[in-house]
């Protein structure tokens, strides 16, 4: 192991200071985490770990030097760092001394075989990186394969996703795509594309869902475009009562989730866990 | 109207600057948005403006220029600042010229009268600002009558939670309390308490609400505490079928709040609407 890194401008810190942009996130394929929380989740979650950064000085506690350990035993490179080259890679007030440099997983849609039972969550232009971290944690605690991102939609390996995704993003399939690959792909495959707007006739609750799923939200802002809306093998609305005409992205995301997993059970009763 | 207020130091602006922290907000029962989507929706929903806050060389458009117009013939007041004290109160990179001093609203518990098919979330030590919001907009999706704060959760009032509800805090009932006063609420108006836990035996889908219902959700990383459970007239688990153990406290709430909105309307078919 190379000793301590003592230099801010050092071409390894600058490189991984850099994983704070999108774009250069996309370039390289990496992503950064930081905080004992975030980089335990990763290494359980046996997430692809290029190097774990360490400031001895910050690091407290058994639960962030296991992870370190365990990091180690499996050949993970650990950079180690002073407190001021820390205190540069961190956004947090209160730095924890450990970050992880981690590397993307995508899958093409093409090379993707849903099979019976299978449930993808496609988003359109989803603006907010909270919201996709939050969708694929539910994607994730209802069993459904991943989720497809079409559009402007932001980044899942945003750290505000991968936050709140609480390390699902590692252990989820991720697919970038376009509509029309979307639409060919799920014809191809026999997929029930269903997609969701306040003003669709079906309840949400009602409507058949087939045995492979799209589950298509759009934007919060705008909905789902015109065009998307007439491809749709058919579209669902969630009944809302009051002042608001909307629901958070996330929250109506898992009512759809949670009714898909709820039909796919009481059609396999023997299946249940 | 006075004139421009061109100096960083005057007395308003640094009350004003105050309503950032939390212990000035609980203070004064004041808080604070900027932002044209955040202002017109709170002149919109009628939410008690204290004064709107007007940097006449930032604010663009004619959006926002109408809420000013709208809240002026409401006789609401209106503070003139320079640019140089309105990059003072934002905490955004481009701060859109315009904000609001708002007056929080709380009810006493012990005020609150519940009728049949009314239904109130209580949230133990909710941390996460965002999800407060978020939960207060899907109670106004669900006709439920607002949320019931306890213990060490974040603030409603939390510009991240206000932003989160889509102005919905403003429109909603909001009440502080503690669980032994809950617990004796709920009993003397006959009220259900439905409390969650990952390992309860009943499914959220086939609990029984009641007429009157109080979801008690606990905090995502604790979960409800085992006295509280043990308090509860009923607990109900969501099932999960992935590596997470846990939703996002926003899709649990919103899960069980839409599962009694759909009891309800089951159940008296006549005043759907």
């Amino acid at each position: 192991m190379p000793g301590l890194i003592t230099s801010t401008a050092n071409e390894r810190i600058k490189r991984i200071r850099a994983l704070q942009m999108r774009k250069e996130r996309e370039r390289t394929g990496l992503t950064f985490v930081e905080g004992i929380r975030s980089v335990v989740e990763a290494v359980q979650v046996e997430a692809p770990i290029d190097a774990l950064v360490v400031c001895p000085k910050l690091l407290k506690g058994k639960t962030g030097w296991d992870a370190v350990a365990l990091a180690c035993s499996r050949e993970v490179e650990v950079i180690e760092v002073d407190e001021p080259v820390f205190r540069t890679l961190s956004k947090r007030d209160g730095p924890q001394g450990i970050a992880a440099v981690l590397r993307q997983r995508w899958e093409r849609l093409r090379d993707v075989e849903p099979g019976d039972g299978s449930t993808w969550v496609a988003l359109e232009s989803a603006a907010d990186a909270g919201n996709i971290g939050t969708i694929v944690r539910t994607c994730d605690a209802t069993g459904a394969e991943g989720v497809i991102l079409l559009d402007h939609t932001a980044d899942p390996f945003d750290p505000v996703a991968m936050r709140a995704s609480t390390g699902a993003v590692f252990t989820s399939r991720l697919v970038r795509s376009s509509f029309p690959e979307l639409r060919e792909w799920a014809q191809a495959h026999g997929l029930t594309m269903v997609g969701t707007a306040g003003d669709a006739a079906e309840d949400y609750r009602t409507a058949d869902y087939g045995a492979r799923t799209i589950v298509l939200m759009g934007s919060e802002r705008a909905g789902l475009p015109e065009a998307y809306q007439a491809a749709c093998d058919r579209m669902v609305s969630i009944p809302m009562r009051g002042r608001a005409d909307s629901l958070n992205l996330a929250v109506a995301t898992g009512l759809v989730l949670y009714e898909v997993l709820h039909q796919r059970e009481r059609r396999r009763p023997s299946e249940r866990t």
